[in-house]
């Protein structure tokens, strides 16, 4: 139950304390040109220590391709991908030993598994999700050019945002769409930080260019196997695609995405309430996906806490966290996306002649 | 891509408006007492016709076991299930050939398989949806026996409920559980559909008495699995799992579930905002999910669409449609929930010796 | 486990002596032609009763298309048939009640089930295998049209073949490809069932013009995906590819296949050890695989064996059971390549653009 | 394509002259004692240069685990081993850059991928069953302390065992069972690799005190998926369960594994014809299968081929190859039915309360 996907498919592995994390990237067709720069960049976008945001744990988080490569051209054999764990410091970690850090997997692993791993999480740490920015590099790979897929933060706690400038949210450290709020945010997230707190985010993933004609009726929908991919990333707590829970206030005369062949007989959609999925099949239009990020589950501020030997406690989180988990969780999002797109790209070739 | 789960599996087959529909149950142990009557009862309640909130069409949706049986008592082997389609009346359909019907599966079916089928959906149909009440029906007896799972309407456009009692929920037709809204409900729902219109709603589904380590990290994980399964579902435009899109506003002292040993030694959450699930685990608490059903998009109001041929034309769908799918939605939500906790209890058992 | 394939993927449902038995037929493209009296076609090769030599069970087996097609053109989505169940006879076998026909299924499954079904194997019977013909003769329209599959006896008991005539091997009762032995199998095999006995037999399957490239390294490989399809088979005790076991007395100088370019600039290989398999890839060359099949189990000389009770006992099976399962094996043999072909066929296109 | 299993299943990669190989297993449960120096044992029984009748390559082949165990127990989460190429010598290749190895993959694999990895073969190399090694030490820690699973070559070329001793099998360079015929192995070896060329072999795999009931009708049976692993392993040409293909000259009656209730109350099998599975599930008697490896492909002496651009040409292999590469394919052989033994194990419980 580590591995993703149909036909490209990857399995990650790995603890977060441990060796080494890493990815095996399956189903990647021959011929295409990848090189460990290129899914460095990716994997930089998420590393910890890249802005005063985000957790301040240092990992070069260098990757380093041991298969599937010939002279930086796919083989059409499985990629591998490692990364080291260096500045792993589990002593922070050693004064919760035996210690549930409320809302985390600690609890729920530990009855499941039998063992606390207080070292940071072990499986179910965020640093697992490095691996599927591995794979969403390559997944891009192998769609068309010009498939764009992006996430930006939609609203930091109580502050949405006015507008979408997906330009502007690549050159922040917010990954802020909206420079009129830009500011707000940044004073905002410091005093989090600094109340030793967390908050909570959403995050709209677009993916314009999207051919039409992707997802399987009637267990491979589209939007079922995106809502599987992005609520199985590490705090997430809603998916909605297009204008999702929204819907719910709407008549159907309101909802429905009207056509019209325009004057080049193309036909249009007049609105993107679906968010470019119908029945469960990419429609052309743009995909559109909002997910929720709860506020990072590791905080300073004490809470009420047991621990494995059935005492009552209280924990206090000194690791290097992130005062919004949601800011990092943007890369894994738009990967998660992108090899969801990737493997019904693929399926959908068989079965066209 | 019609096949669902990993050990308990069905695959369902059949045309909204062919001969039949049917489903091929899998993954059953030998040994559980099931009959026709049993699953007969659960098909009743996603039944059109069965009040004047939902679709007039009559079917007897009448199922016949073929296979998987012996005495009333399952094999081991493949559950068939089979329903003919009986009052299929195509023509109703028939004006609408090669009608793109906005919002519906029509336009990207036609793109992605060459084929416009006008009578009635097809596969996209939610007539589809009765097979998995089928096999969610025969989940339910693999699961605990106190294992409680069920769906209730919590918001009808504008108008959420104030409170939720499941037992109220269970008695009425509009699966409302809340009696002081009820009228009002009625009222507006009878309204929607004078005006030839539909309107969206949301379902909230709660299971009760789940065991403990039910989900696999990480790609296994019960909340993206629960995701895939809900967001499946015809009509579902978001999947929230416990508080959902509202964590975005919560500060992480605020959204944690703390925890705390009471006085039998117990070990007992102080809140359930994980919704019963944390790290992709279920931890003990009630599970529960809130999903968003879009307004029907069949209605017969007239839309502005296209046609086959590429002409700019309206649609008015005459076909006995529900003015709020959701509330035949529920039972279907119900099955889904069921299914993937059947198999996730059952891959749980290989884990353990 | 009652589902064979990746993408073109069928399941299997039924007890041999149930109300009836069906497949489902997934991974299907659009638009292909396929009817009725064209998979009746093959079904008709493998019935009971259709010459002297085989069981004298009398079974329409006629199918009927449920769902998949819509004016005798696939639509994309899973091919239902269904074949009812109408000459069981079962009291035929109520005089073994809790007896173990010995080498037959009826032990592990009393002890794997819980259950004995006395009425004819239920999922264990060769009755099953008429699904798989129906999936196997969806799985040709698949395949390129000049793709040929066919399956001949190469030896019956201690009577081996002299020459393989295909064409010969078509139009005889005993699959037999050597005219000048045909009658000496006759002979035998009357004298067989005349003394209540049963007896063994090999089957070739050649496949001619396989296009060159198909299966997938390394845990997808073509020789591997046929074993696992052919010794699935019931009575199937060895699977050979090319020369198989008497390679064992060969030294690598005279067991490779050597190529060589000829005047038209293609490349030949000089002979086909391989059976069209290297790599595990399909290489153009004939496919030729040999299987090995038991003799019928059910016989009508007594055996010795035990009862669900615990006591010994005897049996002999008074069914009309065939002296030499092979023959009806056959026409499996061939639609089971038939599918892992057409799997791999379809899967090579997602890695083409 | 380079996963293995369903539960406990695993993942290869690593071409054979590329940097590294390795496998990640995935499926097993926590709380399984396994350390490097285990796993290390089973690799060094396929480790070339190991004795003089294997490939001199020099690999120390060590193993590093670098996830899913914390203080030598299994956490339950996925397993990366790793092992470095360190003496690939790939200038022993270079002199047949572009020319196709006969029998090897060479030629399909340039086709299908449209790449000749003069290098070794890539993922065709036997190379690739190191990972597999590792895979079966691991699935052999998941399956019961007695369960014992032996493989010994029972004939060298023309020169077949008398006898079967697993004792005596164990502790000589050949795998030889017999010791009446060991030196005469010895001679005809070094006289085959004397005379660069190679040999092929067939090898007998025993399971003793496997559990009855593993295997899944219909498609998941024991035979045919170990049929499958078995197959899928490098040259392998033949795979027998049981008598095999010596089944075809025997009456049912004499082919039939009779019962009989001993005087403790036990039903003891006669004969065990049948290997150990009926039905495809195993029946508690010793699991039998018998082998086919073909004589190594590469080979001192020059056979005439063609080259990736056309021309004709020979070749002569002047790699370090092995003169019967069935020894090395033993501990492989094991290793493949321990893993697919383990998974069926495992999902045999999901079916047990």
């Amino acid at each position: 139950m580590n591995t993703f996907g149909t036909i490209f498919k990857f399995t990650t592995w790995g603890e977060s304390h441990g060796k080494a994390i890493g990815c095996v990237i399956d189903g990647v067709p021959s011929g295409i040109e990848i090189d460990e720069a290129y899914i460095q960049n990716f994997m930089d976008q998420r590393k910890p220590a890249s802005s005063k945001f985000v957790s301040q744990r240092k990992e070069a988080d260098k990757i380093e391709i041991l298969s599937g490569l010939l002279n930086g051209v796919t083989l059409g054999s499985p990629i591998s991908i490692i990364v080291k764990n260096e500045d792993a410091r589990s002593e922070d970690y050693k004064n919760n030993e035996g210690i549930f850090r409320p809302s985390h997997a600690d609890y729920t692993y530990f009855k499941k598994y039998g063992i606390h791993s207080w070292q940071g999480g072990g499986r179910s740490s965020a640093r697992e999700t490095a691996c599927r920015v591995m794979a969403g590099a390559v997944a891009r790979k192998i769609l068309p050019k010009n498939l764009i897929i992006q996430a930006a933060i939609v609203q930091l706690g109580k502050l949405p945002v006015g507008c979408i400038n997906l330009e502007y949210a690549k050159e922040n450290a917010l990954r802020c769409p909206d420079p009129n709020i830009y500011y707000a945010w940044e004073k905002y997230l410091l005093e989090v930080r600094k109340n030793g707190d967390s908050i909570g985010a959403k995050i709209k993933i677009i993916a314009k260019n999207v051919p039409l004609g992707l997802g399987q009726p009637v267990y491979g929908k589209l939007d079922a196997k995106l809502s599987e991919a992005l609520m199985g990333i590490n705090a997430v707590k809603s998916v909605e695609i297009g204008n999702g829970s929204s819907a719910v206030e709407l008549f159907g005369s309101e909802n429905a995405d009207q056509l019209e062949v325009d004057s080049y007989g193309d036909t249009k959609f007049l609105s993107n309430n679906s968010g470019g999925i119908q029945g469960g099949i990419s429609n052309g239009e743009d995909i559109e996906i909002t997910i929720t990020v709860k506020p990072t589950s590791s905080i300073l501020k004490p809470l009420s806490t047991t621990d494995t030997k059935g005492n009552n406690t209280s924990i206090s989180t000194n690791g290097r966290h992130d005062p919004c988990i949601a800011i990092r969780a943007c890369p894994v999002a738009e990967a998660m996306v992108a090899c969801v797109l990737a493997d019904f790209f693929l399926i959908n070739r068989c079965f066209k002649e």
